[in-house]
């Protein structure tokens, strides 16, 4: 379909830009803002400006925050001694949702991919290490909690960071697989029943 | 899920107004657009503000366009004597892409839907009937083509604007309804069949 005017294709193809979104849709939302007033289209615009000018990663744990280092990591009643290893921001908002955690984060911005060409320095590790590292291991006990995916770029960057921690005094843990809550065992995988058989606890009420 | 910052909580706020864009769809959008360098963002959103300030509605057909009349009704090879009304610029963009259809075009902006509180003065009806009114019926043979969506509201559009141009010697004529090419008989819908054969016509190889 070809459209007439060079603005709209412009922004069609700004659109079409986002992960997930085709032309057609691209399209379609972009003739939906054209029928909103020029106010409403500056109000939509400015919002992304305004964010990427005012948000950045802590220097801590990667997390995004408007100032130098985020809520997180500046929040005193947090506990020091824990720290959850996440793929992405969004993985910590989920975990932060559950408003179960009380520890801290460290985001590496993405797994390990050789398919995707990334590799361990394209992640946060370096930071990690040396967070750990400034830490006085012998006086306290430091869990790291591994909250990555399970998936097989998941369980490879958590092979590497458990042999990157290996020297230093840390106990690492990984959050656990098994049947999602509200999950039959007949619709569940192989691997995760064989994961949650492996990972089975005493019985508790 | 909470999101910790205003500036981010604006940005998805602002992306989940689009239609069909939830809230999690929005933050992953946001959070891409967050990985993109200043400059892209700001392309990004300029985009949608320049095509705001440029476009607006041809005076003619409303089609949209950069100057005051539209590439096509500018256009002398078109067919004066055509007029396909169609209910908005998708609608137009999709039969121009077909190469087929030489005439012009006027776009109602919408069809009637009482649901929805779309009455006829919602539309441009009003300026179809007077680009009429204004042509020269009596020496030119004008054929006004409904190209309307085969909805409920699409057959009372076309029923209103039949009614209303009856009084001006104009031959209207609606797209064919029918079987869709490639499409099996039995996969078809009772109603499209009925049309199908209503409207059949003289076979021809």
């Amino acid at each position: 379909m070809e459209i007439p005017s060079r603005l709209i294709e412009t922004a069609v193809d700004q659109m079409a830009s986002l992960p997930g979104v085709g032309r057609k849709t691209a399209l379609r939302l972009v003739l939906h803002l054209l029928g909103r007033t020029e106010e409403q289209v500056a109000s939509f615009s400015e919002a992304f400006m305004q964010m990427k000018s005012g948000i950045h990663a802590c220097t801590e744990c990667h997390n995004l925050t408007e100032s130098a280092v985020c809520s997180i990591c500046s929040d005193v009643t947090r506990l020091r001694d824990s720290i959850c290893v996440v793929e992405d921001i969004r993985d910590l908002l989920a975990l932060e949702a559950t408003g179960q955690y009380r520890g801290k984060y460290h985001v590496l911005g993405g797994v390990i991919s050789p398919m995707d060409g990334i590799g361990p320095n394209d992640l946060h590790i370096g930071t990690l290490v040396e967070r750990l590292t400034g830490m006085d291991t012998s006086t306290e006990q430091v869990e790291v909690i591994f909250a990555l995916p399970a998936t097989m770029e998941g369980e490879t960057t958590a092979f590497y960071l458990f042999r990157k921690l290996a020297p230093l005094n840390v106990r690492v843990t990984a959050i656990a697989r098994g049947l999602a809550v509200g999950e039959d065992l007949q619709h569940a995988d192989e691997a995760t029943l064989v994961q949650s058989l492996r990972q089975r606890l005493p019985y508790t009420t």
